[in-house]
C-alpha cells in the first residue's frame, strides 16, 4: 500500500505545531496573593529555560523531519508507523518538559528523576527518527534517489552520536538535573549551528511548476 | 454541491493532530510535597497505558481515514457530515482516556462504567467510519474507481469484526476494566501487524506531476 | 495586496480544527471521591449536550466557510480581516460552551446570563460570516465568477434567516436556558439538513489538473 | 540546504492557529458558588480586553508573515531558525497575556510588571520578524524579485517604528498598565487599518495555474 507523502507531512507537521505550542501551558505562576509576581517570575526559572529547551528540540527535529521526509518519494506503512512512534515521543514531550521545570526547583533525588524521565523520552525520540532514517537507507526505491554511501554513513554516524548523548545526558541526570538540562540546551545549540545534518536532501522541490506541500 | 477534497483532508488532519496531541494533558502527576516522584510516576501507570492505546487508536484511524478518502475522487455532502460525526468521535477520545486512567486505579465499580465508556466511544468511531466506508461502496461514482467486489466485501467485513469487537469489550468492561483495556490495546495491535484494511487504495497520487495534498 | 487563499484557508482550518478539538477540555468529572461515576456522568448531561451542540456549530460553520471561500479566486485585505473577525468568535466558543454547561445545571438567573452570552456569540459568529458573505456580493472582481441574482439573494436571505433567529435564542435564553441551547441544536440541525446553504458555489476545483488544496 | 516553502507555512500556520485559540483557555469565571454570573464576567474585562488584543496581534502577524514568506522563492537554514524564534515568541503570548488578565485587576506595581513582560514578548516577537525581513533584503537571491530600494526601506522603517512603539508600552506599563495594553490595542488597530505593509508583495501566487499552498 502506497500513502500519500502530502497528507503525512501535513498530519505531521499539525502535531509538531501543536506539541510545540501546548509546551506554554506549562508557564504559570501562582498567581495574585502569593508574593510579588517578579519574584514569583523569578522562581520559575526552570519553567522557562526547560520551555526554551524543549522548544528547540521540537522545532529541530521538525527542520530533520521536514528533510528526511524530503528524500521520500513514497511512503510505506513501516516508514508511516515508525513517523508515529516518532511523533508518540513529540506528543509526550509536555509532560516530562513541565516535570521537569516542577523538580528543578525542588532538587534532591526526584529533579534526578525528571531529568533522567526528560532524558528517556529525547533518547526514544532520537532512536525513533534513526529508525526512520534507516528504513529509508535500507529500502532505496523508496527515495527520490539513492543517498551517496559516503553522505549516507556521515549521518547515520550523527544519529549514533546523538543517541548516545541522550543517553549521557540520562546518566548526568542522576549527578546534576540542571547539568542535564543545560546538556540538552547544549545538544540543541549544536544542532543547530551545525549546517551538515541529513545534507544529502537537496532535491529540487522548491523549483517552479512542482507544488511545494 | 461537491466539495473540496483538499480542504476535508486538511481540516480532517488538523482535527486528528489536535486530538492526538492533546491526550498529553491527560499526563500528570500531583506534583511535589506528594511523595516521591518514581513512586508518583510509577503508581500513574494506568495513565501512561491509556494514553499509548488511545494515541494508536487515533493514529490508526487517521491512517484507515487517509486510505478511505484517498478512493473518493469528490466529497458529497451526506459523507462530509458522516466525516464530522466522526471527527467527534476522535475529538471525545481524550475524556473517556482520562476517566480511564483515573479509575482504572481505583477499581471497583467505576472502573468497569469508565472501560464501557471508553468501549462506547470507539464503537461510536467505529460503525461512522464504518458508514463512511459503506457510502462510498454505494455511490461509486463518487470514487476514482469502482472497488473490486472481492476487496470491498472483504473490508466491510473487517470493520464489522472490528465493530462487533468493541462491542465485546464493552463487556467485558464490566468482568475486567483492566481487561478491556488489554483488548483494546490487542484490537490496535492487530490493526497494525494486519496489511490488508482498506487495501484496494493504491491509486497514483504519489505520481510525479500530481499535487501530493 | 493579494493574499494567497491557500494559506488563509490551512490558518482558517487549523484554527477551526484546534476549537473544534479544545471543546473535550469542558468535558470532565469532579473524579473519584465524589460519588459513583454513573452518577457522575449522569449529572454532566448538559456538558455533552452543549458539546455536541457547539461542536455541530463549528463543524457547520466550517463546511459554509469552506463553500463560500471556494468562490472566491482572491482575499483581499478588507476581507482577511473580516475572516480574522469570524475566527475570533469561533475560537471564543470552548467559553461560553464552558459556562452554559456549568450553569444549565444550577439553574436560576446565571443559566440565563450563559445562555444568552452563548446566542451572543453565535450572533456575533453569524454577523461576521453574513459580512464576508456580502463583501463577496458587492466585490464580484474578487470571486470565480460573479453570483446569480437569484441564488445570492436566496443565500442572503437565509443568513438573514439566522441571524434573526440567534436574536430570537438570546431573548429565549432569559425564559428558559435549556430552551435555548435547545433551540441552537434545532438551528444546527436545520443547517445540517438543508441542502441549499449557499448553494450556487459548484466551481471545478475537484476536477483533475487543478490543485485541491 | 534548500528547504520546502511549503512545509514551513503548513507549520507556521499550525503554530499560529494553536496559539490564537489557546488563548481561550485563559478565559473563565470561579463558577457557580462564587456570586452572580453576570457580576463574574463584568470583573473579567481585563480578560477580555487581553484576549482582544493578543488575537489581533497574532492575527496581524500572521498577515504580515503570510505577505512576507510570499516574497521568498527559497527558505534556507538562517530564515528557518529566524521563523523558529518568531515562533517561539508567538507560542509564548498566552502566558503573559494570562498574566496581564490575572493581575490588571489587582493592580498595583505586579500589574506594572506584567504589562511589561506583556510588552516585552510583543518586542521580541517584532525584533525578530523584522530580523526574517531584513534577511531577505540581504539575500535578494532568495527572493522571488529583489525589492524596490524605496519600498524596502519604508517597509524596515515601519518595523523600525513598530519595535520603537513597543519599547515605549514596556516604559509606559510603569506608570499605567492598562494605559499599556491600550497601547498595544491602538497599535494592533494602526497596523489593521494601514495597508502598506510590506506591500512590495503582490507576486501572482493566486494566479489560475500554480498551485495556491
Amino acid at each position: 500500500m502506497l500513502l500519500s507523502k502530502g497528507r503525512v507531512e501535513a498530519f505531521s507537521d499539525g502535531v509538531f505545531a501543536v506539541a510545540i505550542t501546548l509546551l506554554v501551558l506549562d508557564l504559570k505562576v501562582a498567581g495574585p496573593g502569593h508574593g510579588p509576581l517578579a519574584r514569583q517570575l523569578a522562581d520559575e526559572w526552570p519553567s522557562y529555560f526547560a520551555y526554551l529547551v524543549s522548544f528547540m528540540v521540537i522545532g529541530i527535529i521538525w527542520v530533520n523531519h521536514h528533510t528526511l521526509l524530503a528524500r521520500f518519494a513514497t511512503i510505506d506503512r513501516t516508514l508511516l508507523f515508525l513517523n508515529l512512534l516518532l511523533l508518540l515521543f513529540i506528543t509526550v514531550i509536555p509532560f516530562p518538559t513541565a516535570l521537569l521545570a516542577q523538580y528543578l526547583r525542588a532538587g534532591g533525588r526526584d529533579s534526578h528523576v525528571a531529568a533522567a524521565l526528560y532524558g528517556l523520552v529525547m533518547e526514544g525520540m532520537s532512536l525513533s527518527f534513526g529508525a526512520m532514517f534507516a528504513w529509508g537507507g535500507r529500502h532505496p526505491e523508496l527515495l527520490h534517489e539513492p543517498p551517496e554511501p559516503a553522505v549516507h554513513r556521515r549521518a547515520l554516524m550523527q544519529f549514533g552520536v546523538g543517541s548516545v548523548l541522550y543517553l549521557f545526558t540520562i546518566a548526568l541526570a542522576f549527578v546534576s538535573a540542571p547539568g542535564a538540562l543545560i546538556a540538552h540546551f547544549a545538544i540543541a545549540v549544536f544542532y543547530i549551528v551545525d549546517r551538515t545534518t541529513v545534507d544529502g536532501a537537496n532535491e529540487p522541490e522548491d523549483s517552479p511548476g512542482m507544488p511545494a506541500t
